[in-house]
């Protein structure tokens, strides 16, 4: 199989733009990416280009990818959307990495964007509606929100989570956060501060529910033919998978757990050839704070029934045994549908690169990044992995 | 390179339908689908899924991919929606070949499905709007009908066309169209009722616009190592290109073609090594009549200037030199948006595997399918090629 690298990857900062636009934020995001290949690289040996977007509100162009492509000068290369809610731009990622394997592409960018601010809170709850079920879920009145705390409230029955260790999630999510000049809320936050929040969706506090955000993120990804060309500290997509399942949770075979997760989990560690002891960091899909408890089994951190206590333990903060979500994650990095699969990557390429500054996980040499759609009707992981030792 | 092949492809009946949905009607197509592999196939060999779909109106579910896969039984395999407007399935289709060159999966169904009319004209309008160039095109006030009017008055003005040479790409699809059980407008007209229909959109008459159209298509893709399982009379994608533009009509190049359309076609004879001169039919993408005679050109059927000529001289009928929208075309068969593609695909599939009924054109061993995405901001161009020698 011929191998597929990642050779850069950048975003805009996530959060509120009303000076900013669709196209203005892919914009930056492209020059980031383009900027962070080490040896650089000329947009014009770009090849292909997938782009990652919901489309979200009113804002939505026609033929959203050239639209945003020919914005920032790529002319007249293939440019596919794709679109798989939450997961979009992780498929895009994914999508790259076949183009590039199939050999009808040498470099791809795959990247996604999203504006959401400029829209009513009625309209974001549509829109995100529009990324879960419709007959059974949206149009029976309930929110996104309301189905991720179901999964909540099946997690704690089944195994005694509690809302401390959700609060978990956020303080060590915004811990990171702080960090991360690119992230929305860039706070810390403490137990107190999430467990005593106002509840949006009950178990759920506001604590515990991803921002709404505006943003875009892009991710270069070249061939084993030419990745020398731009640089010699080649980070390579070890494994990607991705499952499928029924888009209603109430037709799922569990409350408390994402089988698509699961499942595309374990493709991408065969494909990779290791497991998930040999991660050094995971990016997972934290649009609600149980959400992240929930992939922690799913991506196999630890079983279904000890994910509470191992956020509590301090395992998964930046310098415990396996740390999650050092970007701040969907809390506090915030989560613009489109780009946000490929912010995941950004972070992962950057930590893999030793370039994650403050937020550095000593050593990292292997990475996973874990994109939800919808709340797991589809999903993609990505196992990446730096080919040079560290400090070499 | 890993050959990837067709071997099988249907679809539901286009039209207007208000007792189907997304799902039935997609669930039509796939089973249409599955129905023409000759070996047969179990749809739990299916590798994963590739859907495009505009998602037109308020009709649009939450994650449209999963959504219809799941309803069609093909639970937890890899699925992505794709969008590039009226473009959505060719890059289905395309996608889908990349999955399997790039060795991720051996059997592929890439598919479309698209409802349209559930809603008024002018919400018609508006999706169709989002099709194209947004702010200088739908929010000015221009309709899709009129980008394209724009198109057919500029090729008149540089080449001569003449409106009588419109209708002839009205007359011909009809003329086939009328022999196809799914094809939407069933009935044949004649020279003088499309040039003397009511004017769309000046110099477009009513006869030169395709309709508002339901419908769904699949196509099954498998790779070389697994091909002969399904079928001893395998199809071959010998080549695929595709390419995009500037969204808008006005920052092109040209008004009276479409470079996209050329670059996409380009690519995908040089993959196959063939040219246009090889080619035993070809199905275009005639959304409107001037749609069909720029194709003409930007496949290379003829110069710029000839197109006009070459409906009128009857090489593209049926039975002349190179038939073109043998199925009736998206003007006569109709063009669900997201299902077209595909749509093109299935009767490809059909003339190369000497199905096609009434409309089969003897001894057809290669053609070519031609979507375009808005008025040229996206296009695909698949060549297929039966391996087996025709009567063998």
């Amino acid at each position: 199989m011929r191998e597929a690298y990642v050779v850069g990857a950048g975003q805009s900062e996530f959060g509120s733009f009303p000076d900013e636009s669709y196209r203005s934020l892919f914009e930056t995001a492209f020059e980031a990416t383009i900027d962070s290949v080490p040896a650089g690289i000329d947009p014009e040996e770009v090849d292909e280009a997938v782009v990652g977007t919901l489309g979200v509100g009113g804002r939505q162009l026609g033929l959203p990818g050239p639209a945003v492509t020919e914005h920032v000068g790529l002319h007249g290369i293939p440019v596919t959307r794709v679109e798989n809610a939450c997961a979009a731009s992780g498929y895009a990622v994914r999508q790259g990495v076949q183009a590039i394997r199939s050999g009808m592409a040498d470099v791809v960018l795959a990247g996604g964007v999203e504006v959401m601010t400029d829209i009513s809170g009625d309209a974001v709850r549509y829109w995100l509606g529009v990324s879960g079920e419709t007959e059974w879920e949206r149009l029976s009145g309930t929110t996104f929100a309301g189905v991720y705390a179901q999964m909540a409230s099946a997690h704690m029955r089944e195994y005694g989570t509690t809302r401390e260790q959700l609060s978990h999630v956020a303080v060590k999510n915004h811990e990171n956060g702080a960090k991360n000049p690119h992230a929305q809320l860039r706070f810390e936050c403490t137990l107190e501060d999430a467990m005593e929040a106002p509840t949006v969706a009950d178990p759920l506090t506001l604590y515990h529910c991803c921002p709404t955000t505006d943003g875009a993120a892009g991710v270069l990804l070249a061939s084993e033919d030419v990745v020398e060309e731009y640089t010699d500290d080649p980070i390579r997509v070890a494994g990607v998978g991705a499952a499928s399942d029924r888009v209603g949770l109430f037709q799922r075979e569990t409350y408390s757990g994402v089988p698509a997760s699961r499942k595309a989990a374990e493709t991408a560690y065969e494909r990779a050839g290791v497991g998930p002891e040999a991660l050094d960091f995971a990016e997972v899909h934290d649009c609600f704070a149980i959400a992240e408890l929930m992939a922690y089994a799913d991506i196999g951190l630890c079983e279904p029934g000890e994910a509470g206590e191992l956020v509590a333990s301090g395992a998964t903060r930046r310098d415990g045994e396996t740390p999650v979500n050092t970007s701040g994650g969907l809390k506090s990095k915030g989560h613009p549908i489109g780009a946000t699969g490929a912010g995941q990557v950004v972070e992962a390429f950057k930590q893999l690169s030793g370039e994650a500054g403050e937020r550095q996980v000593d050593g990292a040499v292997r990475g996973l990044t874990h994109n939800v759609g919808g709340s797991g009707g589809a999903a993609v992981v990505h196992v990446l992995e730096r080919e040079r030792e560290v400090g070499a």
